[in-house]
């Protein structure tokens, strides 16, 4: 830090993004990517775009607002694209917070939501979420303070159906409550068909998981009007150009082949479900994910400990210190090929402590 | 706006971007956007890109900064690339600007900086340019506040000496002063070179304009490590991933090819030399611009009627409310051909006033 930095950032300590490690090639499972490229109708549409670059994008997104409108069965007075949907989060958080306007959200989740409140000098308060780490949501009902909820919840992969959480929008009028859809796709409900209903919901959602995107850089909020409205007052006074010609043709033709989506999303709801398998014959505990992650303990080995032993074996996982958490790792689900790696790395752990659980 | 926008936006004024109409095809001069397309060498650096967009990119733009520094002649710990330059000028108020610590800049200048204080609670001070634009150096000389100067300035064109501009930044060791480069490679001295000299220099550039990049958002920062250091601090507190791998690839291909970006820089230099020959021809009055644009006025005609009348003939150009620069229109400087319909434009509507001027 420089002599010059505010005060104001006294306490702030930036997110810590997983490694991208560059010096040695890994089974990367540590960011939830998608293991399949996006969808190939893409290369042509981002080319087409590469002669015209010299022009700024359309501020508004328009086309693809209309394609998302399409898609979700809203207007696109609704929609606001935005560059990841970590920047949806922030607006929000800049948009509907302040000192009288706190937000709440679950002490293990997103870690970003802490970062954006205290970047924002928005006061924020930490719900523990159960033993089970289920959200409490009777801890919800009423709060009469904006809410963050992950649906399904990140690193835990639980998630509550649409109806419970519609009990929480509706008990809180006078605060908004956002969804944090980003694993949604992977086999949780999603809240969109409520935004008509509650002039207090704001959902995100972001093409980096499902649609195969993490490296174009694309979310978007949905919302009714109101809502959408004043996060483009913060988007007009930081980057009215947020999301780039690439990136949007890039989102539109994901948009456009909905069936490669869906195979995919298909296919790394099978391959957790083998890997979950798979983790709990040797012993792990799991939650139940409905995310393109696991996250999973055992008995006989700390979390830390496991995530040095796959890293020295050429396997990437995530580990988080936080202690609630610290004999969990989350384990983001890659192809077949990558998981029976991961699972052959995890055997060879295990052997080497005495075949505990073999 | 709904009712949960937060009233600490009360007088937030968004900043307006230059219009990207789409329901008709204009001679578009009015965003400073270069006329030619990118370097050839991007489409095939960005189409490699494509298969790998499930990966988030590098959040430390490594390659792209080691080229950067290579190019600039300093080191990869002084640069931070950027979502436009628009990000970094933000970061550089959210991280340098406090209750105490307010900014200062010209009253006729880049719209977005007071919108970025507004957005950050950041008390700013408005300094006016003299009479005939220039900016009235004395008036930064020991000011004791942050500090931005756009050199040259927009949309004034203006643009001053490195040596002078060092003796603000000299003369204010207790703030930082920010020089927004944007427009620089058309005309103007740099001053990246005294980076190392002074650790309170901050300097913003953009591959928008002369580079071509304006469609795929891409700017930087350059200055002392602590500096770049706060603004990582910023930029991993909101969006660590907040340039993406197919902007990332158009820069660092952008920059490998220098012939063709020298060569588009000397294009438009010399077609803004004959727009200005043949609009003082006219009787226009002009700044003397090192900029991609002109800055015009004509005793005989206001500055709104003729944007009105170039509209109205299908050439786009950049008209500002404020008082001072009513008079004024900002004419971006487009491809010899462009120009020529623009001036015929500009011929046939003084002639319809009376042939005023011929």
């Amino acid at each position: 830090m420089s002599r010059f930095f505010s005060g104001k950032y006294a306490s702030l300590e930036p997110y810590v993004p997983g490694e991208q490690p560059r010096e040695r090639k890994y089974v990367k499972l540590n960011t939830n990517e998608s293991p399949y490229p996006p969808s190939p109708l893409l290369t042509e549409r981002v080319q087409e775009q590469c002669g015209l670059l010299n022009l700024y994008s359309d501020p508004e997104c328009t086309a693809l607002r209309e394609r998302l409108a399409a898609r979700l069965g809203v207007r696109t007075e609704n929609i606001l694209p935005t560059n990841g949907s970590d920047e949806a989060l922030n607006f929000a958080v800049m948009a509907f917070g302040d000192g009288t306007h706190p937000f709440a959200f679950a002490d293990i989740t997103y870690g970003f939501y802490a970062v954006f409140c205290a970047l924002g000098g928005v006061p924020y308060m930490e719900i523990p979420l159960r033993k089970d780490f289920s959200i409490g949501l009777e801890d919800y009902i009423g709060l009469g303070k904006n809410i963050i909820i992950a649906n399904p919840n990140a690193p835990t992969g639980l998630a509550l159906p649409r109806a419970e959480l519609e009990r929480v929008i509706a008990s809180n009028p006078e605060n908004v409550v956002v969804i944090d859809e980003a694993y949604v796709d992977f086999g949780a409900e999603s809240c969109v068909p409520l935004i008509e209903k509650y002039d207090n919901l704001l959902v995100t959602q972001t093409f980096s998981k499902s649609r195969s995107l993490a490296g174009a850089r694309l979310g978007f909020a949905v919302g009714c009007a109101g809502l959408i409205a004043d996060l483009n007052a913060v988007k007009y006074s930081t980057n009215p150009y947020n999301v780039n010609r690439m990136t949007m043709a890039a989102g539109s033709a994901a948009l456009d082949d909905d069936g490669y989506f869906m195979a995919n999303c298909r296919d790394i709801a099978a391959t957790r479900g083998y890997v979950s398998r798979e983790l709990a014959g040797l012993g792990f505990e799991l939650t139940d994910s409905r995310t393109n992650f696991v996250f999973c303990t055992h008995p006989k080995i700390q979390g830390a400990e496991l995530y040095s032993e796959l890293r020295a074996r050429g396997v990437l996982v995530r580990h988080f210190d936080s202690p609630r958490i610290a004999a969990y790792n989350r384990v983001s689900i890659g192809t077949r090929e990558q998981m029976d790696i991961f699972l052959d790395a995890v055997r060879d752990i295990l052997n080497e402590r005495g075949g505990a659980a073999l």
